[in-house]
């Protein structure tokens, strides 16, 4: 049978409206051969702990093959839960009541989450700008996404506060306090603590993402949101991505056990656990490997990675644009002087360099931002002067705007 | 801070009723050490192989490890996806307009598919009894699942009609065609061609979940529901859990191209993309093995278990207890003259034996069954014996009931 009759199929409220993101046709491009992509997220290339993963992985294989091969379950690797609250044990200290569970990568804590909190028409915070892929697991619940402008010290907490004498569902607060994607933006201490404060008085949950948290290069690290929590309302999750590897596709979720309990059982009926091989990777890796060691090495290459392509827009961009000075991550981001940013994003792209348009970020399908992403982790030396380069002259020409 | 006030948290009205399956319990049980378990689903521990696996695993990080350790894309790996519609070839032969998603196993299909396709209301019908783990997923929808009777020969086509007839918003017909979880009964091809034309009059998409198709250990393979798809209503659902490893968590979809399209951008929102390692894994295991001997390796090993089972449950059961007679796969089907198999399972348990009570795979919430699953792949022989003399002793034994 070739051919079909193509019946017009009756998808889900969720399915028969999905969101076209602005973002979506610039990041589709960057697998085009030829461009420059200031647009991705991947780690740098070199830091990727080849050598190690291979050593670890032959050796699971080798002498517990049946610890990777076989069902688990669905809360994850018990020595890997192990490993992880180990590794946060110097950030923060889980209260008697939390839990842990391993999820396939950040993303699905996010989706998890946003299944056993919310209900169409509860309205969900986020930080405005934030990060797409989180936004689109948000809105599949059928919540409503409101953002909260970004001062220059992270989240707004004033009106913060307006929007939450004005809401009456909030049932979840997105926030990633270090480095944020997409601005590089860190909140301050005290900014953390007055989240948990809100969190109590308007009855809400925090969902704390720290994916580049371990990727400070200047200043001082500070203390998760986590650590400020007194009533079990902030999920504090983190990543593999970011430190070993995106494709492990394994992430965490700490958080007060009722939270934890009910997204395992969720995750359960997802995906029944997240693949075995990549959660011993992660657990050998947090157990055997100098990790203040490879820490010290990944944060040498973002400081200087970051620090060549501030030095490069200083060189090249028009002086009316301005930009971020993130203290670690992978991202800073470019604000022009005009109001959108879209028509400068799409002439870079026809000239090779594809950088990602802020309205991605944006919680409003139809929002116009000044603003646009740039990736400092993924291209290589060469690719991102002669980037960086077209991007200026880009500025300076008032056709690209 | 050690101490938590816990807040009452605001579920989503999902997550604020999770049902507790009566299987949970028993499954629960399975992890305690000393017991007998006749309640697994996983594949016999001489099915797994090893040395293939830790073979191209070496292989892949040795040589390609930029292949699998950044993102990859959310639909799966390219060289996967054309592996995979290479394996089922000869199985059918996919439409011009059908496309392939890679899953983080076949449970995540489920989820996705539930998703994209079903709303609070909807009608998911099902075989009942039916696979627990995705009753799961198509109840965290807000979806209402109702069960259609198994005959012997599989789904009851006069009572799946009636259902129709009655039902308004039937969106989703679930079936396993070859040797069903529990039951372990096979569609005959007459059957799964009806159940096309039945979708096309009443207009619903057909998820075939086709696990165990390659492990027909006796009889004529037949073709699957999707062969006889004339309007790219039917979803094929493969994994490489019982024919590679389940803690790889790699399955796959094939269908029409505007559902998979839209399982792909939901899947993205889900967890990126499936592990890269255990995809190239499959990969390279597809396009490198000697499939054919491989599976017939693993035929022999389930003939030979479900041929011991099948002797000790006529040596050691009372003869007014029934059983199927499974052509493949891991399970078979017993069912006591009794109303309610559940005291039965519980003495059984105490007794150290585990078997999973038929209630838990009915879709009605206080549902009754006279029967229970077992399985015939996890257990070593030994254990085998042991447990159904035990079961056997106890369907002798009226106190048990």
């Amino acid at each position: 049978m070739t051919q079909h009759s193509t019946p017009d199929y009756h998808f889900s409220a969720y399915a028969g409206q999905l969101p076209a993101s602005p973002a979506n046709r610039i990041l589709d491009m960057a697998a085009e051969p030829g461009l420059i992509s200031l647009a991705a997220g991947n780690p740098a290339p070199e830091a990727y702990p080849v050598e190690e993963i291979r050593r670890i992985a032959g050796e699971i294989l080798d002498r517990e093959p049946m610890a990777a091969l076989p069902y688990s379950v669905p809360q994850g690797d018990p020595g890997l839960r192990a490993a992880v609250l180990d590794f946060l044990a110097g950030k923060f200290t889980p209260a008697d009541g939390d839990g842990c569970i391993i999820v396939t990568g950040a993303q699905q804590g996010a989706d998890l989450t946003a299944r056993v909190l919310l209900d169409p028409g509860d309205t969900v915070l986020c930080e405005a700008p934030t990060f797409l892929g989180v936004m689109d697991a948000f809105r599949a619940t059928g919540a409503r996404l409101r953002g909260i402008p970004m001062a220059e010290d992270g989240i707004d907490l004033a009106a913060l506060e307006a929007a939450l004498r004005e809401e009456k569902r909030v049932r979840l607060l997105y926030t990633i306090p270090n480095f944020q994607n997409p601005t590089g933006i860190t909140l301050p201490a005290e900014k953390r603590e007055a989240l948990c404060r809100l969190a109590e008085r308007y009855d809400f949950v925090i969902l704390e993402d720290d994916p580049y948290g371990d990727l400070r290069f200047s200043g001082e690290a500070l203390p998760p949101v986590k650590a400020f929590d007194r009533e079990g309302r902030v999920l504090y999750m983190g990543s593999f991505s970011k430190i070993l590897a995106p494709g492990v596709r394994t992430g965490y979720l700490v958080g007060a056990k009722p939270v934890i309990d009910r997204l395992t059982t969720l995750k359960s009926a997802c995906d029944v656990h997240s693949n075995s091989l990549g959660q011993l990777i992660c657990k050998r890796f947090l157990e055997e490997v100098d990790l203040g060691a490879h820490l010290e090495r990944l944060r040498s290459i973002y400081r200087a990675r970051c620090g060549q392509m501030l030095r490069a827009l200083e060189r090249e961009f028009d002086p009316r644009v301005r930009w971020t000075r993130p203290e670690g991550g992978l991202f800073l981001w470019c604000t022009l002087p005009e109001e959108d940013a879209m028509p400068f994003v799409e002439r870079a792209a026809a000239e090779g360099v594809l950088v990602v348009p802020g309205a991605g970020f944006l919680p409003e399908p139809d929002a116009v931002s000044p603003s646009f992403r740039l990736n400092f982790s993924t291209p290589t030396g060469g690719e991102m002067e002669r980037g960086i380069a077209i991007l200026g002259r880009l500025t300076k020409e008032p056709a690209a705007r």
